[in-house]
């Protein structure tokens, strides 16, 4: 029966297939890199191979404070008969590059990393030597290399050092300087923009402008920028369709994905759906997946940009978020597999049973006993407060039933998410 | 004997009372704190509990697009005998607040999120009902309640939502901005300014000025941000005492901690120690410490501000890093425990001895068999692809033998790591 007040979502999509299409709907897309200093490079995504043209070090150096030897002049050498030297010179770590050498029988003061003089092929620690008047003595034979640092012990010419993809860390970045960048080519950053739907929040922002009335845009934008996007907050959609439309469409046009909260469901002024299909082709791609919470999100596509729709309870946008944006966020960062998105592997502390839909479970993570334990967290698919209590959350096929005491990966909402875990 | 050519370190101090010994030193300092808007806050640490002074949701609402009604008007309900509405009206969200009412018979529709009006206590969806000419018809018995998200069901007026400590998340600031906050106070980061040793970096500074010379400084900065601190690379320490005094003087001047690379031990040019002592009582503090890599690490004291001594080599200045800089960021963030430091347990796949002293153990983590696994990761202390094939460490005591197979303890390096671990 044709009702005039009911407008009926399409069949639920699968979860996992309504991801192909929306990743199958951008992968032909050439992902823009740019070049940034390596100060600012922390968290980036390494956008091509980093191969080292040097060695490092360049030259043999000590590892220690001592003095530099032949090892040969120790053959022999003990408590009783030591090997007996003449103290010659000093090397500190900027003498490089130096002409120096010792002959046979001289010993040359090398500070740590100083370079190793000609003729020496060996030091040893100043604490490990007696002072016999004005000669060094040595009470052990020596072996060749012992105390150095060989040339290319740390990285040898022409030695892969990071892959594309890496997520460049602290030390990531220390190496790239070592072989002489001043600045590294990365991925760029997707940019995300979020509009809000619903006077209800016009009305808020009105009443009372310093304050932050779409929030929910607010936890989206934290989340997609701790998985690597820049994210934007656009503002609010008036509950009208050319409004919600005009909205949508200036979003498209600066960003690389537009991400829509509330307004995708049948409600009278649910407008989102029906805007995205006036915008351009194909538009509209899913609408409702099998998820739960999150059944009512989607995605369209507009000249080759995606648009993601999630609901406006909170639980069920979380859940849409992770669905479709997450991995549209890994995609455009060139990262593979979780990327940004920390896995960590936790024992279920109850049975779940995933019901006929597939099932956004949320989990709060704790340390017991010496393992990682999680633990569902209930509560409305309307209250933030239940995504507060959750650190993360994993994805359960219908028809489910996982045991208590399963080993199960539970994908964190975000890196910070580290330091709640007690 | 007194050589000439010999300084000899203090005996080494045991690492966790030297640890201690620092957080001592300054743990009657105020944390200062200050307000930030909310979009600033992600990965702050709240300075102050934070409660509610409102009900979220401040009064009824439906989670429903569908019909508002009173629940006794259904008692008896069935297909055959359905209860039989007048549609009366429609509420959306921004509609609140309101003074519709439904009169007994009477169904009003609701949108999502939409106000109940009075006289109502349930809403039921859309398509539940059965539209009859224009009647809506209910075809069983609605509960009192049902289909209502009831005030203060996400948040209670007067309850406590965050703690005093909590590293801010997406979430946390949407709860926040819920409750009508635009800003939050939070612990100030710690400014750290470090210092990197050495002529042999000048001299490479004036060979190539586009190329960061202090490479490791550039490590020592970026795991200092990760863990919550602002980092500001003070440049590089000429190999003089009066100089070295005057670098560190300059930098304690303007940052909460100083942090110096290199210089620390006993070389001829190790001038870090007494410049410490030069610049005000009580001076160094520990210099030494029973750990390795990392046992020329130790720390000075000058006018309550401290000044930890990192040793030149990559893996002993990491091995000093985690243990005296990451506690001291931690206690400055207003952080307990492992605070930005996460913590994950993974399992042993070698037997590990520690050695006679405590040991800084360098361990790679991957996901294997449902399980996270930890292996040692081999390699010179001066390497830094050591600490880059590294994802974090363990600090062993002396004289232990871990069994392969031992649950350990495992600190990432920082957040970012997790995305390392496959």
């Amino acid at each position: 029966m044709n009702r005039p007040d009911i407008r009926r979502l399409p069949k639920r999509s699968d979860p996992r297939e309504a991801v192909m299409k929306l990743l199958d709907a951008v992968k032909s897309k050439k992902l823009l890199t740019e070049k940034v200093g390596l100060a600012e490079a922390l968290g980036r995504t390494l956008a091509r191979d980093a191969t080292s043209n040097i060695n490092i070090p360049a030259y043999d150096k000590t590892f220690i404070d001592g003095y530099a030897i032949n090892p040969k002049d120790t053959v022999g050498a003990s408590t009783s008969k030591p090997a007996v030297f003449k103290a010659v010179g000093k090397l500190f770590p900027a003498d490089y590059p130096t002409n120096a050498e010792v002959a046979s029988g001289e010993a040359t003061y090398v500070a740590c990393g100083a370079p190793i003089p000609k003729g020496a092929a060996s030091t040893i620690k100043v604490e490990e030597t007696r002072l016999n008047g004005n000669k060094i003595e040595i009470i052990r034979e020596i072996k060749s290399g012992e105390g150095i640092i060989p040339l290319g012990d740390d990285v040898k010419q022409g030695a892969l050092l990071l892959n594309r993809g890496q997520v460049l860390r602290p030390q990531d970045i220390g190496l790239l300087a070592s072989i002489g960048m001043s600045e590294v080519e990365v991925f760029k950053k997707p940019k995300i923009a979020i509009l809000s739907g619903g006077d209800e929040l016009i009305k808020q922002c009105r009443k009372d402008p310093s304050k932050i009335a779409n929030n929910y845009a607010l936890v989206v934008g934290g989340l997609a920028s701790e998985l690597g996007a820049t994210a934007v907050l656009n503002g609010i959609m008036p509950d009208a369709l050319d409004q919600v439309q005009a909205k949508i469409g200036d979003a498209l046009s600066d960003a690389d994905i537009v991400v829509t909260i509330g307004g995708t469901s049948v409600g009278m002024k649910d407008f989102v759906p029906d805007a995205i299909n006036q915008l351009g082709k194909p538009g509209v791609v899913v609408q409702g997946v099998s998820l739960r919470p999150g059944a009512v999100s989607g995605f369209g596509i507009v000249n080759g940009k995606p648009v993601v729709m999630l609901p406006g309870h909170i639980g069920s946008c979380i859940g849409g978020f992770y669905l479709f944006v997450a991995p549209l966020i890994r995609f455009y960062c060139g990262l593979d597999g979780d990327g940004l998105l920390p896995c960590l592997i936790a024992e279920l502390v109850e049975e779940v049973d995933s019901g006929p839909q597939f099932r956004f479970l949320l989990l709060h993570l704790k340390r017991a006993e010496g393992k990682l334990l999680a633990e569902q967290v209930e509560g409305g698919s309307s209250a933030l407060t239940t995504i507060v209590k959750s650190n993360g959350y994993s994805i359960i096929p219908p028809h489910t039933i996982l045991v208590k005491g399963t080993n199960l990966d539970v994908h964190l909402f975000g890196k910070l998410e580290l330091a709640q875990i007690t």
